[in-house]
């Protein structure tokens, strides 16, 4: 069976650390134990450059064929001060909704050989593996009526709409039991149930999923509580489900305890396992064209992508097995860096995992 | 000129916090430096317990009396299964909305006596001093419309109002950078501007709000990215101003930052500096009764309703003076003891202020 892949290399440093992506899946390719079409398409500034969008047509209709998507990475300084429909952001917002990804897929995993680039003491990060499940097309990010209106007496008021539906919160749901029943089998669910209506329904649905899954341990927090229990001891999670917009704000935190945002891949899925992949940080506009941007979280969104999307679980162990190794082998780009390692760039990086492969 | 302070001591720990608070109070009284009279009142659990509301008329009245009002904390497991309405927080919405308390000030300080206690590195939060400005009586908190509606299809959707009218961003960007002008002049403006429509108009306003403030360094951030830059560098802010929720959620974090949330105060303040003035901590209903509970957030809470409603800024510091020295005699209650210090009770730790006063 051959799987369409569609490549989005996007802006900044996205080409250069898509292109060793690339490198990856071709390994498997050649060796024949995987098989797939790939095509290439615009989006986010680079959209808007070549086709006037940041979610072109074009793009559209290559995107709905796809099997999986791999994205780099959409922003630039150049694009800040086109109207706001045209920035490069929202073309993710758009491909995201488009395509119906409502499952944001975000591991928070602390590598043993970068243990210290975190700045949290080693004890409370060792060993950190965390699953954070955010809805990622409902919400507030897509909630309507929103605008900015004049009031009667001149002055305006902004405004937007948090809402979620029952079967919005039921599907996230199914998706973070089923993660934590492949995990360790506890859910914490976060909501702001004391101040929002809208936490209360989520609270109610996910209650009630959760009795089709007895064995999964269930518990519910404030998002305020969340946020301070994560910088405490952020390895009482294993997997945390929550809202578009709660989801945002913690899973960057949770990133960020890991001290090595550079490791970290993303998936974001629909109902019918179609996906988006891409490394959770940024265009990094700075470093950009100079082959020094690590690759290894788009390489780890690659490895999502075959265990989400191609169901070859066994390919992306292979890779992150391979990431490992080259970790361990004390090779690291710049960002992860530090005294007595051998600091190589892009494809450096790349090459010694297709070696590790 | 004798002031009027309400004292709502709460649920939990809050009626022993609370009264240590008190024996700070009274050695400026009996010193003569400070007239006040004080009355007591029911607030929370406390307030549905002998009146049937967590915000009881009787108290209202004296609230809206007050020149500052000293709270200890609300909730409690007994309350869990209260109609929303009835629970004790809602008690502590009800306050700050009638009492138009819009501007909540959050500062997360870090005791050089307690750096130990925090779960970050000491070279990351050593000397961290920052404040955090959240609106309090608007945005999804309290906007309309709300609720749980039955759609067509018979599910139900919940949906809640993130709103802010221009003059509710003037008055607290204004506040904010009052604040960062008696500080290091630097503030950060957090919003999600590149997702949603109120974040552009905050943007707007406190750019323009900013124009009247020159020698404040303003900058603004996302939520996420500010979410991720207090883990990774939160000495990097001075003064950062947000909404309500996000306010709630960054706040907590940058509190745990410290890693002894039983040390920080806040005020909430009105237009004409009438404030509420509380720990952040909890009630803590685990150690309720116990004399364990950690008095000095209470306590500093007393300095920052002496700085901000009664002018009092040298009693402010004095008190602060004295809960360094405290610190630094080794004395400690359990949540912030360490080997070598000296355990104290609640009642201990408070005469320990006093006398250091
Ligand atoms: C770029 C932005 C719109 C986006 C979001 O807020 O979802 C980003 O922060 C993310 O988390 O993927
Ligand atoms: C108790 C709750 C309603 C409250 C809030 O969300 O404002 C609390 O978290 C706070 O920060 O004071």
């Amino acid at each position: 069976m051959t799987h369409k892949i569609l490549v989005l290399p996007g802006d900044g440093i996205g080409p250069e650390i898509v292109a060793e992506a690339i490198k990856v899946l071709n390994v498997f390719t050649a060796e024949g134990s995987l098989s797939v079409e790939m095509e290439y398409a615009n989006i986010g500034g680079a959209g808007y450059d070549a086709e006037g969008s940041p979610y072109p047509a074009s793009t559209q209709t290559l995107a709905k064929a796809a099997d999986a998507i791999l994205l780099g990475a959409v922003g630039g300084p150049q694009y800040d001060n086109l109207d706001r429909p045209l920035r490069p952001e929202r073309g993710l917002l758009a491909i995201r909704s488009d395509l119906e990804l409502f499952a944001n897929l975000r591991p928070a995993i602390l590598y043993e050989a970068l243990a210290s680039a975190s700045t949290l003491k080693p004890e409370v990060v060792a060993n950190l593996d965390l699953m954070i499940v955010r809805e990622l097309t409902g919400g507030i990010y897509f909630g309507k009526p929103r605008g900015i209106d004049v009031m009667e007496n001149g002055e305006r008021k902004g405004y937007n709409t948090l809402v979620y539906s029952e079967p919005e919160i039921d599907r996230i749901a199914r998706v973070a039991f089923e993660t934590a029943m492949k995990r360790n089998k506890r859910l914490c669910s976060v909501d702001k149930a004391n101040v929002l209506e809208v936490s209360e329904l989520w609270r109610e649905v996910v209650e009630r999923v959760g009795k089709e899954y007895p064995a999964v341990e269930l518990s519910h927090m404030y998002v305020d509580n969340a946020a301070m229990q994560l910088v405490r001891s952020p390895k009482q999670f294993d997997v945390m489900v929550t809202t578009n917009m709660f989801g945002d704000i913690l899973s960057d935190a949770a990133a960020m305890l890991t001290g090595s945002i550079g490791m970290l891949p993303s998936a974001s899925l629909n109902a019918s396992a179609c996906g988006l992949y891409e490394p959770i940080h940024g265009s990094a506009p700075d470093i950009a064209g100079q082959g020094a941007a690590n690759p290894l979280a788009t390489i780890l969104s690659v490895a999502m992508l075959l265990r989400y999307s191609l169901n070859k679980g066994e390919l992306a162990e292979r890779i992150e097995v391979a990431v490992k190794k080259v970790l361990a082998e004390g090779i690291r780009t710049g960002d992860i860096y530090t005294e007595g390692c051998r600091k190589v760039g892009t494809a450096e990086m790349g090459d010694a995992v297709v070696a590790a492969l």
